[in-house]
């Protein structure tokens, strides 16, 4: 009992320092956890401040103190940003390190099992379809009990989370694990699946995670805005420490999940990534893989002649030839899945056997690729890492043939076939791996697609390359030295440009520079890149976009390329004007017939009806609380109350209102936020403030500990509430007839906004804002709605949907485009129009005439 | 006289376009250009429309019909970005490889001069000191006298006017015609300055120029936000045609310029500097300098083993060696230019011979350089891109000497002298480089420090490396195979890292790999980049930000590494509390009274003292304007003449108001864009407002033809004035003293806001915006002030100055932070404080007892 009371104690104490309200929860947090770390340590009376120990105490006095400034230059230090970046750096490259060693471990025992079996072709096909169907299956499963939402390549939901909106469970210690694992799982099956884009979310979770961490010791500060540039910077180190690209890393982040970009958060991205990416090679190096730190694809393509430039139209077709590639490949994506979901036999089918649909597609993916099968055609017993290694190769494969070369024999050996030829293989390989990365990105595992379609875009280059050589056997440039074409160069063009095209960035081509240790073709690869992104960016979303408009995530489009309209549209032209707002001096039943006429999640509080002057807005739910906290049976009591207290002459008296000091709140007052109006006879002075007791008899409320978290309701919420015992004696003695009558003279009475929690700055625009700039201000600001003011004056609303409306429909319209009539006939200069000076002058006029009252101060009604 | 009569008709006729304020002037003068090439081109009747043609004509219709299509869809494509964008690198590429050519004719010159003279050592040293010193005199004088504002490197000023600042002549043709003579004389004399910086700011210039001529073939819309855009490419075009890299180019440009970037103008910067550093290199290839497209400074380092781990603590002595070294280069630089300014003798007389100074320290320079004299020492006689090769050169120069091999032995022979050895020809290479450069790139001529500071940072490097390669002959890593160390890798970081720490950015990493088409050194030059950004952004801004501060341009510091407490601190600390406003029931009086007491460029306009809703923002010029018309002798007379019409009866009746066709209007009158109140009695209905005359005889007014951006004044002054006639016969009558009791009776009259300028969005700011997040908008919409409002009511005003001073004082203080001492006890959440809802609830209360006037019609007086 007596541990309860302690209990109960603290969270009193707590609730006082809520109360308070002179910090907030997170510094709070973490002095609290300083305090309990310090009194746990050997330091006895760590709050003793320096200057008086150097004072009082001996030859002992200046050790302590030293060493107490060094403990608090190390907390102090824990809190900076290098100290998290290169902790973040090194966590996420031992995980990336330890899951690649697994899959090479899991693609090994499937290449193991598939070798020892070799006596039977039956058992061979049943072990080589088998163990990947199991891993899938497991990885389908694990991630769907433990976190759904580990689900898919994160990117999407990267790029809506530093767009400022909050989604649940995403960056969690749950999820977190549920994808590693996941993930290791789905890549250890071979299929054609990519780490890439679940690195970005497990590099975020990662920062998440980290960063709860250290705010348990101390010097760390919460910050949202603080906590977005953290995720920024893990995001660069994910794809950094996936390939060792850390330039590549930073720079697809930033193409992927940022709209705006500030760049004082780039050295972070540049610092944690390559920090990343060296410890993540440094690994390879211990582990004896490596001699020393190289690429992680490394190519030994000629320095001095790398290309010819007649080579460049054979570079631009792999570009324009990629990018209908990459546009069709998010449309294939996004046709499966759509095909999976109208169809309702299937989907239904599907609904209830989860685990089916991987298992199955695992099947036919597996299958098709058995080698002793039709995977001879398409080098199926090569896992995605040979593959690539072998399409960057040096040697020329169609002319000179494989035979001449000794080194490589072995994983060659895959491309050639006795009965046909590389271009063969590599048409069926291209063609077979499109549809099967289409379909294997749909799986509802960990994965991304920008590993698979590297590859196809890899061997599509190397299958150009191939052409090439086989029609120019001696090089092009033939007048001076014979230098021959080299396929392996195309290759990188090609991967860089159907995985740019695909992905819709130019980064890409720093990204294959970086896996291959050359940038000898950095041209080639840069113009292949920009066209393949011309036209896959004209054709389709990228694959992100693609997946955020099947999840439904909040989104904003993309202004595209040279819409010249754009600057002439403006906020006027789409706004809402036709909103509902709340008046200064509204009647609860207006309250009511606005919660009634509008979903609007945030309402506009404006001065008056005539003057329109927005004055905040406030929330629907304050709304909504306002108004049940008008009508409540609490206060109908209280009203009954008084009315006693007047009949029987103040017989309760001030001492009669008993405390309950219980450290508990309802959970519905505190949620709500909403104080009872405080009526002026009966207000006891926040100081004393310290029971808090349920509410009415006629909600039976929950009761549960004080959360931090509800802490930052209302400070008012913390009020005394009349005691339950009091409430007993005067009984609810009103029949529905007159609850009604009361509930109609309730909802006549002037609202009370002074309870009421109000954001005194919603975003306004003007109306002459341009698309362009409201644009750019939502997209920066990560607003989901703004009121259009004249002057003050409320005249409308946007939100992110009339925003998309404007943008996509003359984006998209065939044709058609949504252009205002008279938006060609306006001046783009800012001066002042008609109609504001004739708003102003209204407004001059009326004071002319009706001068402002002139007492402000506060008016107190007694 | 007919042409004059003609041209006044024309005028006149332009007048009543502005008049109407149906378009702006960008789309008159576009229409007007189209109209013009229309009527000048073979199509007979361009602004038929085409239906008609159709149905009108025979067989020739279609082909007209067809031929205007195309020149239609022509047209609208020049407007296109990706046409605008070729046409951008196109003509950088020619600008730029026309100025290397005509460099490198100019240093050929010169050592044909010196080698010829090589019989007398007087002769040779004269021309080797005269020729540059002529040069540099030329290119100084030149500058001086063509355009001052083409002087220096031009990013600064870019990075200030794609804040949003307009500053004037910096990017117009004459300019653009002084940077690139001055540049290439500068550069043709072989003095330690680069092209880099300089390139970005022709590159500005060249887009501006091509936007405005593409505009004359109509289709380009003339926006500043595209504009802006536009710029930004050009500054990547600039650095990416000027190095061959597109990729650094962007990123840098993006680094040294931008402070929020957009996403979405990324693919912009790629395109254009990709085709610009393209045509850069073919040009090269045409011209049989190039086998093909290859790097500028391309290294042949090995590839399989690059570097040893174990050499990485080498790296890192660079990387943090150079960020010492470049925060002193930014520091002498400063304390240079700094020293010249105060020292007043100097400055008086540098200021009368202004060509003195140039030819001076051009002339100290070459002396030192003089390859037989102390230039023996320090590789006097090889030029800047001879430098860079020999430094990043494959041998190893310490150990095995230059004997060995004959292939470079021309240029290398430079670094050996025969009684020292190549450490102490470096050491003091890097030395009196260091210093010249620094004092080089102080001189007034186009010239950039970028290449200057890459060659002293490659000159580091090399020493480290043949230092390296001094201590470990055989390399470190020596169990299996023997890798030597590459010094030549050594230079390629110590360049990155020098540059990098001076300009603070890290994509001199990316510069780097593609000027020497290898990035096998990725890791080890990261690593030293990051580091020299550390420590030289921790000791100094970089030399674009010094430059910019030597310059008083209007500029933001950047929120430094790691400082928290900017997290916490919010715009109420820093906010100006007591400023000037105008009320909207004010007297002019009042007017007078806050154009006496502030400074203020913008003056708020609130509702009333009592209430202080914001209303709008009101420019000085516009209340000065309202001012001086109120008490303009005009007015006065005005007065008069009504008395006298009252007195006579109506004896002047509106027919004798005459008009004059004249086409000319006061210049006073148009500027101040304040048109005289108009007195109801004798307002004229606009539509026969064709007259303007000449204000008041008081003031001889200047007759200037009405230029186009004269019409952009308020268009009601364009209303008639009282005809000088009828003023004549009125004459002014006043005395001293009546003027002055008539002014001091005016003055007390309300002011009619009607006429003024209102921007009805100034920006506004909560008092709860942190300081981080007001950064952020102030960085990204290019703010100079914003006012901060509470539920409307105008509270302060947060200016650069004030945000500058907050983020400076905690960045330089010793120790001492400035934080406001209540900064860490407050609650981070968005809660409402007491203070607004006390606010609310006075405005709240004061509508309970005084409710709105309901009226809100146009009040006329009459």
């Amino acid at each position: 009992a007596s541990e309860s009371e302690a209990q109960r104690a603290l969270q009193y104490e707590q609730t006082l320092m809520y109360g308070r309200y002179t910090q907030d929860l997170g510094t709070f947090a973490k002095d609290e956890a300083a305090r309990l770390r310090l009194q746990e340590g050997d330091t006895p009376r760590p709050r003793r401040p320096s200057e008086l120990l150097e004072y009082t105490q001996g030859h002992c006095g200046p050790c302590r103190v030293c060493a107490l400034q060094c403990q608090r230059f190390l907390i102090s230090k824990v809190g900076e940003d290098w100290v998290f970046l290169i902790l973040l750096g090194l966590v996420m490259a031992l995980v990336s390190w330890a899951m690649d060693f697994a899959i090479a471990t899991c693609l090994q025992a499937q290449k193991w099992m598939y070798g020892g079996l070799d006596t039977n072709v039956l058992l061979q096909y049943m072990a080589w379809v088998t163990y990947p169907t199991v891993l899938i299956t497991f990885s389908a499963g694990f991630t769907q009990i433990l976190a759904p939402q580990a689900v898919g390549s994160g990117i999407p939901e990267m790029k809506t989370i530093l767009r400022g909106v909050v989604l649940k469970e995403y960056l969690t210690l749950k999820t977190f694990v549920a994808k590693v694992i996941g993930l290791t799982c789905a890549l250890g099956s071979g299929m054609p699946l990519g780490k890439e884009g679940p690195f970005v979310h497990i590099a975020s979770m990662c920062a998440a995670l980290l960063s709860r961490f250290l705010s348990l010791f101390g010097g760390f500060y919460e910050n949202e805005a603080r906590n977005i540039e953290m995720l920024a910077a893990a995001c660069a180190v994910g794809v950094g420490c996936c390939f060792a690209a850390p330039i590549g890393g930073v720079l697809f982040s930033i193409e992927v999940t940022s709209t705006f970009f500030a760049v004082r958060n780039y050295w972070r991205g540049f610092f944690a990534a390559t920090f990343s990416a060296f410890i993540f090679r440094v690994l390879a190096v211990w582990n004896k893989d490596e001699e020393t730190i190289t690429a992680l694809f490394k190519t030994r393509f000629r320095l001095d002649f790398p290309f010819d430039l007649q080579e460049l139209p054979a570079f631009a077709v792999i570009g324009i030839a990629s990018g209908f590639g990459g546009a069709l490949f998010v449309y294939l994506n996004r046709k499966i899945v759509q095909f999976m979901r109208r169809q309702k036999t299937i989907n239904r089918f599907l609904m209830k056997k989860r685990l089916l649909f991987p298992a199955l597609v695992t099947l036919i993916i597996s299958t098709l690729t058995f080698p002793p099968g039709f995977g001879q055609f398409m080098a199926g017993q090569l896992t995605q890492k040979d593959t690539l290694v072998t399409l960057f190769d040096n040697q020329t494969w169609a002319k000179q043939g494989i035979s001449d070369e000794f080194e490589y024999l072995g994983i060659l050996e895959a491309w050639r076939h006795p009965r046909s030829n590389v271009f063969i293989t590599l048409i069926v390989f291209i063609l077979m791996k499109f549809w099967m990365s289409a379909l294997a990105t749909t799986i509802p595992v960990p994965c991304g697609a920008f590993m698979p379609v590297f590859v196809i875009g890899a061997a599509f280059g190397r299958l150009v390359g191939e052409s090439m050589a086989a029609w120019f056997p001696d090089g092009i440039h033939t007048d001076s030295n014979t230098y021959r074409i080299v396929p392996g160069g195309y290759a990188v063009v090609g991967a860089a440009a159907l995985s740019g095209a695909v992905t819709h960035t130019v980064s890409t081509a720093v990204i294959v520079f970086e896996l291959t240790g050359q940038i000898s073709h950095i041209l080639p690869v840069m113009i292949a890149v920009i066209l393949a992104n011309a036209v896959a960016q004209s054709l389709q979303p990228s694959l992100y976009d693609s997946i955020i408009r099947i999840k439904k995530l909040p989104y904003l489009p993309e202004l595209g390329w040279g819409h010249h309209e754009k600057y002439n549209v403006r906020v006027e032209d789409i706004m809402v004007r036709d909103i509902r707002y709340v008046t200064l001096n509204c009647k609860y039943r207006d309250l009511q017939q606005v919660l009634h006429s509008t979903k609007m999640k945030d309402l506009p509080l404006v001065e008056s009806a005539e003057s329109m002057i927005l004055l905040g807005s406030i929330e629907r739910t304050q709304v909504a609380a306002l108004l049940s906290n008008q009508l409540s049976p609490h206060r109908r009591l209280l009203t009954l109350r008084q009315k006693v207290l007047s009949e029987d002459g103040h017989r309760l008296s001030d001492s009669s209102i008993r405390f309950q000091v219980r450290g508990t709140a309802t959970s519905e007052d505190a949620q709500s936020g909403c104080p009872p109006p405080s009526s002026p006879h009966h207000s006891i002075p926040p100081q004393i403030s310290t029971a808090t007791s349920s509410g009415s008899p006629a909600r039976p409320a929950l009761r549960k500990p004080l959360k931090p978290a509800q802490g930052t309701a209302h400070p008012k919420a913390k009020r005394v509430r009349i005691s339950i015992v009091e409430e007993m004696i005067l009984g609810d003695k009103m029949t529905p007839a007159e609850i009604l009558e009361w509930e109609e003279q309730q909802l006549d009475q002037l609202v009370d906004f002074s309870s009421a929690k109000i954001d005194p700055a919603p975003f306004q625009l003007v109306e002459h804002t341009s698309l362009h700039k409201t644009h750019t201000i939502f997209s920066l600001l990560g607003l989901d709605h703004a009121f259009v003011t004249s002057i003050g004056r409320l005249v409308g609303m946007v939100s992110l949907k009339e925003l998309r409306k404007a943008i996509e429909g003359s984006l998209t319209g065939k044709g058609v485009k949504v252009r205002p009539p008279l938006a060609s006939f306006r001046d783009s200069t800012a001066s002042t129009t008609e109609a504001d000076t004739t708003a102003l002058r209204q407004l001059w006029d009326r004071h002319q005439h009706h001068p402002m009252p002139r007492e402000a101060g506060p008016g107190d009604d007694d």
